[in-house]
Parts: structure tokens; sequence; C-alpha cells
């Protein structure tokens, strides 16, 4: 049931937003009352806050499994990073959605918990950047802290509007992704 | 005082949000009556829908006038259409951040003014693109509506993080972003 209140709410917060879903909505699509909500979360801010965590948690996991693979290259690994995010909006683009949109409404006890995980994943692309540097994959002029920002803002931004039906897969997306980022544009 | 309005409600839909800020909000802001308020604007969604035409139609005109510069070749062009977008951001910072968060709570009819102008913004890129290969300066494998949508993504996501009063100067951003751009990361 757990799971249950936090898909439709996910549902919920990524079409009428945050604020403007209330736990009264919430049990009325799954026909639970209030009473079976409260058992699982204290409020629905605290809800957000677990949607929150699942969703950076599942992507940090997802990226250090990558990063500690010893088979691939820092070029693989960074492909395979890139392919992650634009995969997963097929699976979790509405959490997605709920994470950049609604980031605003948690508190600052909860805002504490959430930032690391967020700052984790971008430092570990960076440092990711940085290993290729050392082994001379990745050049070596430009600085690194840019360059990831600039990789996430690809990233990120598909989840605004990348289609999985769409005509161009998950694949073809983060293969002309690693192109751009890795090969570039000019002749 | 029509623009006095526009920039005092810009800053509070950037802090606030858009539901949350009332006229009330706004004119007591500004020591001025409601009176004052519908005067210049008939509603709260009209003068949202006015921020954010205004917003766009700058962009867009800043855009043409760097395309149709004849001295330039597509890959300056590119060049002066990020930093343009940087740039902007010690500018119009909170008009960005109003454009992409409250763009939900325009409704059809407005949205039907907005959107195509957004399109035309992403198209122009696109074209670019295309000229730049028929010049044979950008290469041709890939395909230039989701090479347009890793540029925006760059540029757009900066948005939520550059800050020009930081380390990095929007000159320094821009130059960085363009040569990921045209010539990747890869040694």
């Amino acid at each position: 049931m757990k799971e249950k209140i936090r898909e439709q709410s996910i549902q919920l917060f990524a079409t009428k937003g945050f604020k403007e879903t209330s736990i009264q909505d919430i049990v009325d699509a799954l026909n639970v009352t209030k009473g079976t909500f409260y058992y699982y979360f204290t409020s629905k801010e605290q809800l957000l806050m677990d949607i929150h965590l699942q969703y950076i948690d599942d992507l940090l996991e997802k990226q250090e499994n990558i990063i500690k693979n010893e088979s691939m290259n820092c070029k693989d690994k960074l492909y395979n990073i890139v392919y992650m995010l634009i995969h997963d909006i097929e699976k979790e683009g509405l959490s997605a959605k709920v994470f950049f949109r609604e980031m605003r409404n948690l508190n600052e006890d909860h805002l504490t918990l959430i930032v690391p995980k967020r700052d984790q994943f971008r430092i570990n692309i960076q440092k990711l950047l940085d290993e290729g540097i050392e082994q001379n994959e990745i050049r070596s002029d430009l600085p690194t802290d840019i360059v990831t920002l600039s990789i996430l803002g690809m990233t990120n931004w598909s989840y605004f509007w990348f289609d999985p039906q769409g005509r161009a897969s998950d694949k073809d997306v983060s293969e002309v992704f690693i192109k751009v980022l890795l090969e570039g544009l000019a002749v």
C-alpha cells in the first residue's frame, strides 16, 4: 500500500502540482481512508520527501554501479550515465518532474537530506571527468565543474521534451548527446 | 507604472510563486491601489502573459539580429546565441525563472500565443545548424533537431545554477559551452 500511495501521489503531483493536491485527493483516487495514508506517512510533505529520496537514491546507486565497473573506460562510463538518465525518463519521468518542480516545497530539514545527494550525483560526474583527464581520454583545458553542468543540462532538460513513444528512442538520444559531448559538432 | 508593475510582479512571482502571489501583494509592494493595477492589466493571468510575451519577444529579436548578421559564420552565430542566453541571466534571470516555472499557469488562449514563439527560437537554432552543415562547418551525421535540444538543455539549465556574481563570468561559461559543443571533450 505504501508503494501504491507513493505512485498515485507522483501521478497527482506531476499533473496537478504538489500544493494543488490534497491528501483527500490521494486517498480518493486509491479508494482508501485518510487513516490508511497516515499509517504510512505523517504528512503530505513527508510523502514528498519520501518520493524525492527514493528518486535520488535510486539514481545514485545506478550511477555508482557504473562508475565502479572496472571493465569500462571513462568515456564508456559517461555514455552509460547519460543513457541511464535518458532511459530512466520512460520509467521515472513523472518522479523526475516532481523532483525538479516541487523541490522548493520541501522544508529546510528535508532539503538538508536531499541537496547533498543531488550534489553527490554532480560531483561523481566531475570526478569521472577528472579521472578521464588523468587517463588521457578527456581534454584537460576545460574546467570540469562547468563541463559537468553542461552535461547535466543536456540530460536534465530532456525530461521536459523527451517522449519515449516518439520518433527517437532513448538509445538514439543518448548516442547523439554523447557524440556531441565527446566529438563535438564542428567538421 | 506599467513597467513597474511588471518588474515588481516578476520579483514576487519568482520568489513566492505565481499562485501564491495576489494582486493585493503586488499593489501593496508598490504602494498603489488595485485600481492602478486594473488600469494596466485585466487580470493576474494577463499580467503573467504579458511578462512571458515580453521575455520571449526580446530573446527572439536578439536571436534574429545575430542570425541575419552576414559578417559571421555559423559557428560564430552559435557562440553569440549561447553567449546571449547566458549573459541574459544577469539581467533577465528572474523573468526566465518565471517563464520556465509558471508557463503551466497560462490558459489555452495565451499558450497558443507563447508556444509558437518558443518553438520559433528552437527552430531558428536548428536552421542555423542545417546551414552550418551546408557551409561544411558542422558535421552532417547527427540529427539537428536532437542536437538543438542538447544545446538548449545546456543553456536553459544554466538559469538554475549560473550565478553572475560567481567565480566564472558569463563569457567564461559561454566559452566552455561552445568548446564542448563544437570541439567535444575527447582527446
